[in-house]
């Protein structure tokens, strides 16, 4: 760094101070502070620098993913960090590894599905690392369907142990991270058999490798699956194959908080309810939701803080060029990606309280919110995830040719987020999920029965289905009820018309399936309208801290008004605003560009992200970056040698004409 | 392979000759022998297998490179390739090489803009490859810009040469394939200064290297840029950085078929037309249309025919469940990018024809019909490298899980080709430039100025301002003109509606830039009309084959309807079509999909493509893709060994719990 701040006169613009919307991103002051020390600590350690990982082969990366990891928990326990503060640390350290499934799906499994004495043996171990577990569900053939899953899981009466068995090819487990080469233990979901009768997916603690030499135990073949998307991204986690040639394991392993089969071999339910694991996929969605805005609000950042500093044409009189975020295209692609940033940002607050909330009820044995929580969590996830994958290649993009490189951070950001529009429940399944209960909602209407939470709105159904939005002017558009109102009335007419067609099929099954893909329109539309709707309660509470609110205003109707141009079709076609509306819309939708403008840097600088984590020359935060592309060129390993390997025994010959008689 | 076609039953179900089909795909029966017969010829090569590149580091992937490409290049003198030929193999080796940027754009900017003295000197070395060319335009800040490169051309006029200087860092070249580590020369492009006085961006043929031990002569800096995304992907080739420190050439290596400096010192023009160079832009993005279509029909072959194999759900009394590609919301995705994939073939097709009609025309010194195919030919170039970038990864996440492996070719894929959407003309700046020329084609609409080509159809403003669709029922939207008449409305409406917003402005440039985000989404619908024409007027040709043109019917109208109900908004907000008649749109979509499902696996087996090109597990052309996705993952490096490097060294401490006391 040369010292100086190429942006100072962005950050000078602001019409709030950075420091009220770093507290208001980051969700309090504490959540704030915990976060800055954090990445601080991560940034400052030599052992976490990530430079040059995109240049590192697949064994290389993965043993320098394995020393991070070994780091990051000695760390832990030199600090003594609590569990949050350990798993920002593992956050922010930013690269895949093992232990991502061992905090992250291992020990919660075990906590959710283990009987208390199973968490008695379990947890200490698991806590203290002195077993390393994963969560083998996914195989070769199953992903989405979990219950066709076909490992089998046999209980034998006489040993008083399961079986567990891989009958097929297509049943190998596939996909979990941790597993190829690293897990001393697994939680394998296998059909439940007992006395030749299958009881359904189950889940079972494995232990795959010996204690003490690391080598799989007798019958289980395991190791990894190989090289994945992107540069580093996911190649420095052992996504792993693993199939088992009848493997016993003792009963009490099989996680038994809701179903148990009994030393004679009886499958019997617990009086724990099933539900319980609905809450847990809640906890995961959100989780979801939340890197969403983390992910897109890092592309954002990079794009705005270049879009910034890039100049391109329109010098005058040999003045300097426009900077390029100065251009109406770049703030009509840029800026609603930075609105749905916040938006995402603030949704996400919102399902941590659903999920707490949720949690209060289930102990409560209150289930009556739990299916329309988990169809709100599915969506969100869905569309968060979508959006989130395409706007950071959007961020690439407007980035120019240099967003291609690896030292823009945004290839490796690109390639690390695309799965989750894949894991946790495929997008389009999960949206096709969030229609299924919107149709019931529908259908149940009449019979007194209220809808809930998310679906309040349609309970007013006959009365959307009559609106007309009174916009006259543009600035009309500014109004929350306005817009609320435009975008519930669209998703309630979207699913009344599709439950209609439905309606019409005797098959209702048939039905769904020929109008699914207008089911997954409507199911969309209904997201949307959540995430509006947050958008605008979170401004409805006290937002301290000068401008910060009248920013995130122009940020919430930036994000809606997008939204109503990007689906016109849907508002017109339902006839829920005229045309003449739409086009003042989309007028005062460019309008708000000219104000977000000013704010720009610094409402990507609110995000609070170090150069560490950001890893990327473009988003530097002191916009030092031509000198800084030029420097990391000549790290690269062609760069090692002025006349490349392979050029005299390939390319001089050509060159010398004598490659007719060359053997090659 | 086992010799069994797993997709056999779904290759007899197809509705026309696959072979017939064939032909209609390559152009050609004799296109259709000479892709067969070379792709064929490099799939049987083992030095071009391709199946571990993905795992290799940078320097064993360039090294790999240097010698496919001489392998290749060994493979043409063999064989007596002719240069059609030679380029089909160059392109079937499919791993982007410095030899691309020789033979695709040293070679034609001297045949382009070098003086036949020049060619007669120069295409000689080249052709032998005695001297290994690249074309240094874009520098490291400036790339759309070309006008505002900073690397000067200073003429001397006492040594008669050129003093080639980089006078900034981000003067310095930064892009250019091929230069990092491989050329000999290069075509650099730098501002031409006489006698003080700045002549603009020329053309200069500059040595880089000894011929002698390839190093840099004096004053050249010179090296690769980095990595860049993706896992091989363009890491194979040499992307550079150049910068040069008062370097001298001869006066007759500025290449001056257009513009000359004499002895003295004079700027001439020559007689030669300046216009000539848009001919070539026109060839180039020709060009990179046709490799559009190629792009995407790849990525819509590997997940038809893994959305064919792929089964989950839906299994009924225990049979198998169903193919993934029997569900609505999956067809709704992949076909209409099947529809595109032959959309943009026949464009790529047209637009070749148009290339050789502007060719005839400037060679008789009619230049009138140069703006519109230059404008043509920017938009098409836009949206079918956009839309292709989006198709590819749409059908990664078709394809679910499995298509984040490496293996399932998707991911190289995508990474190879995005950079289409930048280079060439950023799609944004181009799309801009064909608003530029829509509107000044309007303004001149009462001047006599009768449009051409693909603009003729503003010739009649009038009457389409006045067009109602008159659709009745779903299967009117089935004809042709119907379709035409829509996306002509719409197109000159929005190019006229955002022409009347330009004129409030007093200033034409302020109004241009207000309302960039309008102009772009007209330039859109106009490009989107082209394709669609283009498509329809396909089927006005004599296509042989029975039920090929039936199908290829199906495929317009799904492209079409498609398009209309993704841009519904656009339609409806221009009063084109009624609600009533946007929704029957989308049912006869939906019905086509039928029509579309029996054909799907022929319509992609029509391509032609081995195995090897597309370097996927999953879209093998025999189907048998679990057992050989089982087998591909034992070959990653991370398999070498049971136990991974590293995992003594910092994961056993933690497991023994002697973390505490160890150095990591």
């Amino acid at each position: 760094m040369d010292g100086v701040d190429h942006l100072a006169f962005e950050r000078n613009k602001a019409q709030f101070d950075v420091n009220d919307m770093k507290i208001v991103w980051a969700g309090s002051r504490q959540e704030f502070e915990l976060s800055d020390r954090i990445s601080r600590l991560v940034a400052s350690d030599p052992v976490f620098q990530k430079d040059n990982r995109t240049a590192l082969d697949r064994k290389e990366l993965f043993k320098n993913t394995l020393r991070k990891a070994a780091h990051a928990w000695k760390r832990v326990i030199e600090l003594r960090l609590n569990e949050q503060e350990a798993s920002k640390l593992r956050s922010f350290v930013d690269q895949p590894a093992f232990t991502d499934l061992h905090w992250g799906m291992f020990v919660p499994a075990i906590k959710g599905q283990g009987t208390d004495e199973q968490q008695e043996k379990w947890l200490p171990l698991a806590n203290n690392m002195q077993i390393i577990g994963c969560y083998a569900q996914t195989e070769l053939g199953h992903g989405s369907n979990v219950q066709g899953l076909e490992t089998t899981a046999t209980f034998d009466p006489k040993t008083d142990e399961f079986i567990i068995h891989s009958p097929t090819l297509t049943s190998s487990k596939w996909w979990p991270g941790g597993l190829g080469k690293i897990s001393t233990h697994a939680i394998v979901y296998a059909r439940l058999i007992t006395d030749g009768q299958d009881h359904g997916v189950h889940g079972f603690i494995v232990q795959l490798r010996s204690l003490d030499d690391h080598l799989p135990l007798p019958g289980i073949t395991v190791g990894d699956i190989g090289m994945k998307f992107g540069n580093a991204a996911y190649n420095s986690m052992d996504n792993g194959v693993l199939r088992f040639d009848h493997v016993r394991i003792p009963r009490n392993q099989m996680l038994m908080r809701v179903s148990q089969v009994t030393r004679e071999g009886k499958f019997v339910h617990s009086g724990v309810p099933r539900q319980l694991i609905y809450g847990t996929m809640v906890y995961v969605r959100q989780a979801i939701v939340a890197d969403a805005s983390i992910a897109l609000s890092r592309a954002v950042c990079i794009a705005t803080r270049y879009s910034a500093v890039r100049r391109q044409f329109g010098s005058q009189n040999g003045g300097p060029e426009t900077q390029v975020i100065d251009y109406k295209t770049q703030q009509a692609r840029l800026f609603p990606l930075l609105a749905s940033a916040y938006a995402f940002r603030f949704v996400s607050e919102w399902l941590k309280w659903l999920y707490t909330d949720v949690t209060q009820k289930l102990q409560a044995n209150d289930f009556s919110t739990l299916p329309e929580a988990h169809a709100c969590t599915a969506g969100l996830k869905s569309l968060t995830t979508s959006a989130t994958a395409n706007g950071i290649e959007e961020c690439r993009k407007l980035c120019g040719g240099h967003g291609y490189l690896c030292s823009s951070g945004l290839p490796e950001l690109f390639a690390v987020y695309v799965p989750a529009c894949t894991y946790e429940g495929d997008n389009t399944v999960l949206l096709l999920q969030v229609a299924r209960y919107l149709i019931k909602t529908i259908s149940q209407l009449g019979s007194g029965n209220k809808p809930v939470g998310t679906t309040a709105y349609l309970a007013r159904v006959e009365q959307l289905i009559q609106y007309q939005s009174d916009v006259k002017r543009a600035e009309d558009w500014l109004k929350p009820n306005v817009v609320i109102e435009a975008f519930e009335a669209r998703a309630a007419r979207m699913s009344v018309a599709v439950a209609q067609n439905l309606s019409k099929f005797t098959d209702p099954e048939e039905g769904f399936q020929e109008l699914s893909a207008d089911l997954v329109e409507a199911a969309a539309a209904h997201c949307q309208l959540i995430v509006v709707s947050k958008f605008i309660e979170k401004l409805q509470q006290d937002i301290p801290g000068n401008g910060v609110k009248q920013q995130l205003e122009v940020l919430c109707s930036v994000y809606a008004l997008f939204l109503l141009h990007n689906h016109l079709g849907d508002f017109l076609s339902t006839g829920c605003i005229t045309q003449k509306q739409g086009s003042l819309a989309n007028e005062q939708l460019r309008s708000l560009y000219s104000q977000v403008r000013p704010n720009a840097i610094a409402l990507v600088d609110a995000f609070n992200y170090t150069d560490h984590l950001l890893g990327s020359v473009l988003g530097r935060y002191d916009g030092n970056v031509y000198p800084k592309l030029y420097e990391e060129a000549w790290k690269d390993p062609l760069n090692d040698s002025v006349v490349p390997d392979g050029f005299k025994e390939h390319v001089q010959p050509i060159l010398r004409q004598q490659l007719r008689n060359a053997r090659l």
